[in-house]
């Protein structure tokens, strides 16, 4: 196998497992075993499992981050439309795995926050580009004048990721995407209404 | 010691160390050595790790709604004012944690709801009560005319419990309130502002 692949497979087991079992409690072994690689290969690429981990954690960033931008950059769009459009293709992905395992980066960031400082900062800054995205969607809607300028975009942004993470984890614990839905229906027929402007009743 | 008290003590370990480090993170060993207790008093109140782990839950579920009780039934003050008056107390504990361990059943759903059936089923019950003592609430706001009668209670409950578990994890994550200060915002200002009644532009 090619170093490059290797690498990658590696970082795809380790996303899996987390994603199931969690950190702490994906052993080594059984990372390699998923994967099909030797302990040395591992250690050729990583130096511990804590820098595996925070490699994992910066892949499952970076998919996310690309995808995200196809649909939040799609400016054949209206902003709003493309946040719509995102966040229902995600109830639709997540609806698929029956709502399991949730969001790696907010599992990680739940289980690990109080045992290393490296995954709370790192998750911190995963989570502030999130923001920084969302805000940016929102304050083209702004512009455009989809939502009201009374608004503060970059609150609402922390505040639309908080409750999504919030509506991941209780769509995991009931295996049912309605939590979901009713993030989607609540942020754009309540929250984004306000002052005046109300993009739920356009035509 | 009790026979009682014994069980209480240990009880109160399991919600410390899996707080600290989560359900699996935590050996028995540790459990029994935070307590002082010895295993042979573990398996006279409990059949296995997993049943101990049940009882912690439904312990702190049942500490967590008498807490909610004082706040939510306090018909002294007006039905908008107790939830607030709640969900601003729960901000200033968790600031006096650093924002730290989060809360105990969003906790075990994200790390325990594909694992076992048992502990899901158990999470959501505790938070199924959780949604229809704040959809109580809201709907006795409703009928005092503080809140707009187009506003679905039941989905707003649903809506501000999964909310509320995001911003406890954001907070988390960023040792700071920030999260859960911006979600009270946001509830009263935006969310139930919907509808021509606004609560926060009262007297």
């Amino acid at each position: 196998m090619a170093k490059e692949k290797t690498r990658d497979v590696l970082l795809d087991a380790g996303k899996k497992l987390f994603l199931e079992r969690g950190y702490n409690n994906s052993g080594l072994e059984a990372i390699l075993q998923e994967a099909g690689v030797p302990k040395g290969s591992f250690y050729y690429f990583f130096e511990s499992k804590e820098d595996f981990g925070l490699r994992v954690l910066d892949k499952t960033a970076e998919d996310y981050e690309a995808d995200v931008e196809n649909y939040l950059g799609d400016v054949s769009l209206r902003p709003l439309d493309r946040l719509k459009h995102y966040f229902e293709t995600h109830c639709d992905k997540l609806e698929s795995k029956q709502c399991r395992n949730g969001c790696l980066v907010g599992n990680l960031s739940q289980e690990m926050a109080d045992q290393s400082e490296l995954f709370r900062t790192r998750v911190g800054q995963i989570f502030r580009r999130r923001v920084d995205r969302y805000a940016a969607c929102l304050k083209e809607a702004q512009d455009a004048g989809e939502i009201s300028t009374e608004l503060d975009v970059r609150e609402l942004a922390e505040f639309w990721l908080n409750s999504w993470q919030g509506a991941v984890l209780r769509a995991k614990t009931l295996r049912d995407i309605g939590p979901l839905k009713t993030f989607v229906k609540v942020m754009f027929n309540l929250v984004l209404c306000r002052g005046g402007v109300n993009p739920c009743e356009r035509s």
